[in-house]
């Protein structure tokens, strides 16, 4: 299939999945770039149209992925230039472009599975799809059990979150629910809350953050709400040296995470050293 | 004075201060919103002129300074919310904007009188002013001793910068020089330079980061040049346990930024302790 007018119903439909809405009723969603449709690809994520146009392409491998994606069933629509600029969201558009199958986390059993030291990152009504983009990065990087989203904002689904995951929203486990929902959950499955504040006393450094450990971060301008503050067993405080209030929250989150991760490679560390 | 007319030479002169190039030749620049330039204020900038519109004022306080950057000399200028709008590089625009003169820091002078103990932040050609201005933030955070930006894609005066730092431009000595200069000026004054790199053998964690350091971190998308990473007496490596080979620049700033901190705050607590 061949598209070369911008009026083709496809291409519409594709422009209309930028809408939060419209993802919602239809349950897909748009992923495009090289990088990010390899991740995809490697992690089994469902596509159902990708479109792609040649004259795009930056790299030498697109082709292969193309071949690729179509012997699984997903099916092809080459566009001119001209469409593909318009599908693109992209300052520099590679040439691939796909719509994809929304999927749902089974966020009880993962938590249930989880071993002893294990980690959620908790974002409460994230605003910037950057900040969500960069958090999804440190989970990965940082190797954490699952990233739920409460109260979101911006959706996990957002293109410009996919984009600023550089494909991490395929390779960590994200979920979406109402706080009073993620909160029951971790609950159930002895998850300790971790509340992240600039009120807390305790330094993240001088805190026992090992066992199963809930980070749970605040929106860019407001921070945690009270629910969030109440129900934490723990509060650390990143401490802060100059005359700027904050840090930007996917950097804060960050340096609490990997506080969790040291933490949790020496006792796991120790205990095969006890054994050996 | 006051400004109803959209095609006001100062408020040509102002729109024309988005443009690097401008900025350069006029060494003036930009600086809008009451929490940036209550800071700027605080920390001493020279201000040429203001611009405000009482009937796009978020909050009650924004008079208060407009009064106070009056009595210093500033020059204001009263405009239309239609001429405001114009102005204004924001989504929300909270009715001031200014131009500031800019400055230029002497780094030789404060690298000679560093204490023993100090952290230097050296950013080679970081792109995106969101990335910047976030290093910014955690530099004031972490209380650095200045952030030093090596052959700059992106100035420290772009509005963006100004922005996405939330006034922490103003607070932190923040210096622009060739790779060469820097270079060269961090030796004179024997500090080490320290490259985070993924081809590091040693965690951040496991280095002695105590002492005069240099910490340099590369561009988004190509990491540090050949000519940091030969230079650097130190390698530190980021442990990454998922699949996404890299976190987010600004992120992974902070991480090695706070651990050089830790440990500068263990030594100096000890030295106290010892000295008892």
């Amino acid at each position: 299939m061949r598209i070369t007018s911008l009026h083709n119903a496809l291409v519409k439909h594709a422009r209309k999945l930028r809408d939060k809405g419209y993802r919602d009723t239809t349950a897909l969603f748009l992923i495009e770039g090289f990088r990010e449709l390899s991740r995809a690809h490697t992690q089994g994520i469902a596509l159902a149209h990708l479109f792609f146009c040649p004259e795009c392409f930056l790299g030498s491998n697109e082709g292969k992925l193309v071949d690729a994606l179509n012997q699984q069933g997903v099916i092809l629509i080459q566009c001119s230039e001209e469409v593909f600029a318009k599908l693109s969201y992209r300052d520099r558009p590679d040439g691939l472009l796909a719509i994809a199958y929304q999927w749902k986390l089974e966020v009880d059993t993962l938590l249930a599975q989880a071993p002893e030291h294990a980690c959620c990152i908790v974002t409460e009504a994230i605003e910037k799809p950057g900040n969500l983009g960069s958090i999804l990065r440190s989970a990965d990087a940082a190797g954490v059990l699952c990233c739920l989203l409460a109260n979101s904002c911006t959706d996990m689904y957002n293109p410009n979150v996919v984009r600023a995951s550089v494909g991490a929203l395929f390779t960590v486990p994200v979920a979406q629910g109402s706080t009073e929902e993620i909160l029951h959950t971790l609950r159930r499955h002895r998850f300790r809350i971790l509340a992240t504040t600039p009120h807390a006393v305790t330094s993240y450094h001088h805190l026992d953050l090992t066992g199963r450990i809930a980070l749970v971060v605040g929106a860019e301008q407001y921070g945690l709400s009270e629910t969030w503050l109440q129900a934490a067993e723990l509060s650390a405080r990143i401490p802060m040296y100059g005359q700027v209030d904050s840090l930007n929250v996917a950097v804060a989150t960050t340096l609490v995470l990997y506080e969790i991760m040291r933490q949790n490679e020496i006792v796991n560390t120790n205990n095969r050293g006890g054994h050996a």
